[in-house]
Protein backbone atom coordinates (compact mmCIF):
# COMPACT_ATOMS: atom_id res chain seq x y z
CA UNK A 1 0.00 0.00 0.00
CA UNK A 2 1.43 3.36 -0.89
CA UNK A 3 2.15 5.98 1.78
CA UNK A 4 -1.05 8.80 1.48
CA UNK A 5 1.42 11.91 0.81
CA UNK A 6 -1.21 14.02 0.92
CA UNK A 7 -3.85 12.33 3.46
CA UNK A 8 -7.06 15.13 3.22
CA UNK A 9 -6.76 16.30 -0.48
CA UNK A 10 -9.68 14.65 -2.40
CA UNK A 11 -8.38 15.23 -5.60
CA UNK A 12 -6.62 13.67 -8.98
CA UNK A 13 -3.56 15.62 -8.83
CA UNK A 14 -2.82 14.80 -5.02
CA UNK A 15 -3.76 10.98 -6.17
CA UNK A 16 -1.08 10.82 -9.32
CA UNK A 17 1.55 12.81 -7.19
CA UNK A 18 1.82 9.84 -4.30
CA UNK A 19 2.00 7.56 -7.07
CA UNK A 20 4.78 9.53 -9.17
CA UNK A 21 5.34 12.91 -7.25
CA UNK A 22 8.36 11.60 -5.31
CA UNK A 23 11.82 12.21 -6.23
CA UNK A 24 13.20 10.63 -9.01
CA UNK A 25 9.82 8.52 -10.11
CA UNK A 26 9.02 10.89 -13.10
CA UNK A 27 12.79 10.46 -14.08
CA UNK A 28 13.10 7.10 -13.84
CA UNK A 29 9.54 6.64 -15.61
CA UNK A 30 11.16 9.30 -18.20
CA UNK A 31 14.19 7.10 -18.72
CA UNK A 32 12.25 3.79 -19.34
CA UNK A 33 10.65 6.22 -21.91
CA UNK A 34 13.68 6.70 -23.34
CA UNK A 35 14.31 2.96 -23.56
CA UNK A 36 16.52 2.44 -20.52
CA UNK A 37 14.93 -1.12 -19.06
CA UNK A 38 17.08 -2.37 -16.32
CA UNK A 39 18.38 -1.38 -13.30
CA UNK A 40 21.95 -0.70 -13.84
CA UNK A 41 21.20 1.57 -17.26
CA UNK A 42 19.12 3.44 -14.79
CA UNK A 43 21.05 3.76 -11.85
CA UNK A 44 23.63 4.64 -14.80
CA UNK A 45 21.95 7.16 -16.22
CA UNK A 46 20.02 8.86 -13.40
CA UNK A 47 23.25 8.89 -10.54
CA UNK A 48 20.71 8.14 -7.97
CA UNK A 49 21.82 5.59 -5.14
CA UNK A 50 21.06 1.53 -5.63
CA UNK A 51 18.24 1.66 -2.73
CA UNK A 52 16.67 4.84 -3.65
CA UNK A 53 16.17 3.71 -7.15
CA UNK A 54 15.36 0.00 -6.02
CA UNK A 55 12.48 1.17 -3.68
CA UNK A 56 11.21 3.49 -6.44
CA UNK A 57 11.02 1.03 -8.77
CA UNK A 58 9.10 -1.84 -6.49
CA UNK A 59 6.47 1.04 -5.98
CA UNK A 60 5.98 1.54 -9.76
CA UNK A 61 5.35 -1.88 -10.03
CA UNK A 62 3.02 -2.14 -7.43
CA UNK A 63 0.67 0.72 -8.43
CA UNK A 64 0.94 -1.01 -11.66
CA UNK A 65 3.13 1.73 -13.80
CA UNK A 66 5.83 -0.69 -14.59
CA UNK A 67 6.06 -4.43 -14.94
CA UNK A 68 9.17 -6.27 -13.62
CA UNK A 69 9.83 -8.60 -16.52
CA UNK A 70 12.51 -12.06 -16.26
CA UNK A 71 14.47 -11.24 -19.80
CA UNK A 72 17.45 -14.37 -18.78
CA UNK A 73 17.11 -17.30 -16.05
CA UNK A 74 20.66 -17.83 -15.25
CA UNK A 75 21.38 -15.44 -13.63
CA UNK A 76 18.10 -14.48 -13.05
CA UNK A 77 17.76 -10.91 -14.31
CA UNK A 78 14.97 -8.56 -14.80
CA UNK A 79 13.91 -5.52 -16.66
CA UNK A 80 11.34 -3.19 -16.35
CA UNK A 81 8.54 -2.07 -18.88
CA UNK A 82 5.69 0.73 -18.87
CA UNK A 83 2.41 -0.80 -18.85
CA UNK A 84 -0.73 0.44 -20.25
CA UNK A 85 -1.29 3.23 -17.74
CA UNK A 86 2.58 3.64 -17.71
CA UNK A 87 2.39 5.18 -21.22
CA UNK A 88 -0.14 6.86 -20.65
CA UNK A 89 2.19 9.74 -18.39
CA UNK A 90 3.43 10.04 -21.27
CA UNK A 91 1.05 13.22 -21.71
CA UNK A 92 2.09 14.67 -18.25
CA UNK A 93 5.80 14.22 -19.28
CA UNK A 94 5.34 15.53 -22.22
CA UNK A 95 3.38 18.69 -20.82
CA UNK A 96 6.35 19.09 -18.25
CA UNK A 97 9.14 18.90 -20.16
CA UNK A 98 7.39 21.68 -23.09
CA UNK A 99 7.16 24.02 -20.19
CA UNK A 100 10.43 23.38 -18.94
CA UNK A 101 11.61 24.25 -23.19
CA UNK A 102 9.54 26.88 -22.69
CA UNK A 103 10.96 28.67 -19.19
CA UNK A 104 13.61 26.77 -17.98
CA UNK A 105 15.51 25.73 -21.19
CA UNK A 106 18.27 28.36 -20.99
CA UNK A 107 20.35 26.60 -24.43
CA UNK A 108 16.91 25.26 -26.03
CA UNK A 109 14.92 21.85 -25.75
CA UNK A 110 17.34 19.39 -24.66
CA UNK A 111 14.91 16.68 -26.69
CA UNK A 112 12.31 17.24 -29.15
CA UNK A 113 9.36 15.20 -29.28
CA UNK A 114 7.95 14.72 -32.72
CA UNK A 115 5.43 12.66 -34.85
CA UNK A 116 6.70 9.60 -35.76
CA UNK A 117 4.99 9.37 -39.17
CA UNK A 118 5.40 13.27 -40.19
CA UNK A 119 8.47 14.59 -37.95
CA UNK A 120 6.25 17.48 -37.04
CA UNK A 121 6.63 18.55 -33.53
CA UNK A 122 4.53 17.33 -30.32
CA UNK A 123 2.85 19.65 -28.48
CA UNK A 124 0.73 18.65 -25.34
CA UNK A 125 -3.16 20.58 -25.93
CA UNK A 126 -6.21 20.90 -24.11
CA UNK A 127 -9.04 20.02 -26.03
CA UNK A 128 -12.65 19.99 -25.74
CA UNK A 129 -14.24 16.89 -26.62
CA UNK A 130 -17.07 18.12 -27.20
CA UNK A 131 -16.37 20.86 -29.93
CA UNK A 132 -12.82 19.86 -30.97
CA UNK A 133 -11.17 23.18 -29.88
CA UNK A 134 -7.89 23.72 -28.63
CA UNK A 135 -8.37 25.64 -25.50
CA UNK A 136 -6.19 28.01 -24.08
CA UNK A 137 -5.68 27.77 -20.31
CA UNK A 138 -8.32 30.72 -19.73
CA UNK A 139 -11.07 28.92 -21.78
CA UNK A 140 -10.85 26.07 -19.01
CA UNK A 141 -12.92 26.05 -16.19
CA UNK A 142 -13.50 23.28 -13.12
CA UNK A 143 -16.34 22.36 -11.08
CA UNK A 144 -16.48 19.01 -8.67
CA UNK A 145 -17.09 16.07 -10.17
CA UNK A 146 -18.93 12.58 -9.15
CA UNK A 147 -16.37 11.95 -6.73
CA UNK A 148 -16.31 15.22 -5.14
CA UNK A 149 -18.95 13.87 -2.53
CA UNK A 150 -17.93 10.60 -2.13
CA UNK A 151 -14.63 10.66 -0.93
CA UNK A 152 -15.39 13.42 1.09
CA UNK A 153 -17.92 11.39 2.99
CA UNK A 154 -15.61 8.75 3.41
CA UNK B 1 18.75 31.01 -6.95
CA UNK B 2 16.73 27.82 -7.15
CA UNK B 3 18.53 24.58 -5.47
CA UNK B 4 20.05 22.14 -8.29
CA UNK B 5 17.99 18.82 -7.10
CA UNK B 6 18.99 16.99 -10.42
CA UNK B 7 22.16 18.48 -11.26
CA UNK B 8 23.33 16.19 -13.69
CA UNK B 9 19.74 16.23 -15.65
CA UNK B 10 20.20 18.10 -19.01
CA UNK B 11 16.44 17.44 -19.40
CA UNK B 12 13.80 19.94 -19.88
CA UNK B 13 11.18 17.63 -17.58
CA UNK B 14 14.19 17.94 -14.53
CA UNK B 15 14.41 21.44 -14.38
CA UNK B 16 11.15 21.51 -14.67
CA UNK B 17 10.30 19.63 -11.68
CA UNK B 18 13.33 21.77 -9.70
CA UNK B 19 10.56 24.70 -9.55
CA UNK B 20 7.49 22.46 -9.16
CA UNK B 21 8.46 19.04 -8.10
CA UNK B 22 8.71 20.14 -4.25
CA UNK B 23 5.81 18.27 -1.93
CA UNK B 24 2.90 20.46 -2.20
CA UNK B 25 4.54 22.97 -4.74
CA UNK B 26 1.85 21.74 -7.48
CA UNK B 27 -1.34 21.74 -5.42
CA UNK B 28 -0.15 25.24 -4.15
CA UNK B 29 -0.57 25.75 -7.78
CA UNK B 30 -3.60 24.02 -8.30
CA UNK B 31 -5.31 25.87 -5.39
CA UNK B 32 -4.28 29.37 -6.87
CA UNK B 33 -6.15 28.34 -10.14
CA UNK B 34 -8.87 27.26 -7.96
CA UNK B 35 -8.98 31.21 -6.79
CA UNK B 36 -7.31 30.63 -3.56
CA UNK B 37 -5.24 33.75 -3.31
CA UNK B 38 -4.45 34.28 0.31
CA UNK B 39 -1.88 32.66 2.50
CA UNK B 40 -4.59 31.43 4.96
CA UNK B 41 -6.74 30.27 2.90
CA UNK B 42 -3.64 28.39 1.19
CA UNK B 43 -2.91 26.91 4.75
CA UNK B 44 -6.40 26.20 5.51
CA UNK B 45 -6.72 24.21 2.16
CA UNK B 46 -3.58 22.34 2.37
CA UNK B 47 -2.93 22.28 6.09
CA UNK B 48 0.58 22.40 5.53
CA UNK B 49 2.78 23.77 8.05
CA UNK B 50 3.16 27.77 7.47
CA UNK B 51 7.02 27.47 7.23
CA UNK B 52 6.58 24.93 4.39
CA UNK B 53 4.02 27.25 2.91
CA UNK B 54 5.61 30.34 2.95
CA UNK B 55 9.15 28.92 1.63
CA UNK B 56 7.10 27.40 -1.52
CA UNK B 57 5.16 30.68 -2.07
CA UNK B 58 8.66 32.40 -2.02
CA UNK B 59 10.35 30.28 -4.51
CA UNK B 60 7.40 30.03 -6.74
CA UNK B 61 7.60 33.76 -6.84
CA UNK B 62 11.20 33.81 -7.73
CA UNK B 63 10.49 31.43 -10.33
CA UNK B 64 7.94 33.59 -12.23
CA UNK B 65 4.90 31.31 -11.62
CA UNK B 66 3.15 33.71 -8.76
CA UNK B 67 3.35 37.32 -8.52
CA UNK B 68 2.95 38.41 -4.78
CA UNK B 69 0.50 41.50 -5.31
CA UNK B 70 -0.27 43.91 -1.75
CA UNK B 71 -4.18 44.03 -2.02
CA UNK B 72 -4.63 45.89 1.21
CA UNK B 73 -2.14 49.13 2.92
CA UNK B 74 -3.24 48.88 6.68
CA UNK B 75 -2.37 46.46 7.66
CA UNK B 76 -0.52 45.41 4.48
CA UNK B 77 -1.53 42.17 3.03
CA UNK B 78 -0.53 40.38 -0.22
CA UNK B 79 -2.26 37.56 -2.45
CA UNK B 80 -0.60 35.55 -4.99
CA UNK B 81 -1.54 35.25 -8.82
CA UNK B 82 -0.41 32.97 -11.51
CA UNK B 83 1.50 34.98 -14.21
CA UNK B 84 1.63 34.27 -17.50
CA UNK B 85 4.38 31.12 -17.36
CA UNK B 86 2.10 29.80 -14.41
CA UNK B 87 -0.70 29.87 -16.31
CA UNK B 88 0.46 27.48 -19.01
CA UNK B 89 1.36 24.90 -15.89
CA UNK B 90 -2.66 24.23 -16.20
CA UNK B 91 -1.72 21.51 -19.04
CA UNK B 92 0.49 19.47 -17.16
CA UNK B 93 -1.84 19.84 -14.26
CA UNK B 94 -4.42 18.99 -16.10
CA UNK B 95 -3.33 16.18 -17.81
CA UNK B 96 -1.51 14.56 -14.10
CA UNK B 97 -5.16 15.50 -12.99
CA UNK B 98 -6.71 13.34 -16.11
CA UNK B 99 -4.21 10.27 -15.41
CA UNK B 100 -5.09 10.58 -12.02
CA UNK B 101 -8.65 10.00 -13.02
CA UNK B 102 -8.32 7.55 -14.67
CA UNK B 103 -6.74 5.34 -12.72
CA UNK B 104 -6.61 6.31 -9.08
CA UNK B 105 -9.97 7.91 -8.34
CA UNK B 106 -11.76 4.89 -6.83
CA UNK B 107 -14.70 7.54 -6.90
CA UNK B 108 -15.01 9.15 -9.79
CA UNK B 109 -13.26 12.36 -10.57
CA UNK B 110 -13.50 14.46 -7.70
CA UNK B 111 -13.22 17.72 -9.81
CA UNK B 112 -14.12 18.00 -13.85
CA UNK B 113 -12.89 20.92 -16.34
CA UNK B 114 -14.76 21.77 -19.28
CA UNK B 115 -14.99 24.29 -22.03
CA UNK B 116 -15.93 27.65 -20.73
CA UNK B 117 -17.81 28.34 -24.04
CA UNK B 118 -19.47 24.58 -24.57
CA UNK B 119 -19.39 23.03 -21.27
CA UNK B 120 -17.47 19.89 -23.17
CA UNK B 121 -15.14 17.91 -21.03
CA UNK B 122 -11.34 18.96 -21.57
CA UNK B 123 -8.80 17.19 -22.32
CA UNK B 124 -4.92 16.86 -22.34
CA UNK B 125 -3.70 15.38 -25.83
CA UNK B 126 -0.85 15.03 -27.40
CA UNK B 127 -1.14 16.71 -30.70
CA UNK B 128 1.55 17.07 -34.13
CA UNK B 129 1.60 20.65 -34.58
CA UNK B 130 2.80 19.69 -38.65
CA UNK B 131 -0.34 17.68 -39.72
CA UNK B 132 -2.58 18.66 -36.79
CA UNK B 133 -3.29 14.57 -35.75
CA UNK B 134 -4.12 13.92 -32.14
CA UNK B 135 -1.37 11.14 -31.37
CA UNK B 136 -1.29 8.13 -29.13
CA UNK B 137 2.04 8.14 -27.02
CA UNK B 138 3.48 5.02 -29.12
CA UNK B 139 3.26 7.58 -31.83
CA UNK B 140 5.51 10.07 -30.70
CA UNK B 141 9.73 9.76 -30.48
CA UNK B 142 12.07 11.94 -29.23
CA UNK B 143 15.32 12.99 -30.27
CA UNK B 144 18.38 15.14 -29.20
CA UNK B 145 17.43 18.78 -29.44
CA UNK B 146 19.75 22.01 -30.03
CA UNK B 147 19.95 22.66 -26.11
CA UNK B 148 21.31 18.66 -26.19
CA UNK B 149 25.07 19.34 -26.69
CA UNK B 150 25.17 23.01 -25.33
CA UNK B 151 24.39 22.11 -21.66
CA UNK B 152 26.70 18.41 -21.94
CA UNK B 153 29.16 20.82 -22.65
CA UNK B 154 28.83 23.22 -19.50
Amino acid sequence: MLQRTYENQNCSIARTLEVVGERWTLLIIRDVFLGLRRFDQLQQSLGVARNVLSGRLARLAEAGILERVRYQERPERHEYRLTESGRELSIPLLALMEWGDRHVARSGPPRVAEHRDCGGRVSARLTCSACGDTLEPAQVRTRPGPGHRAATAA
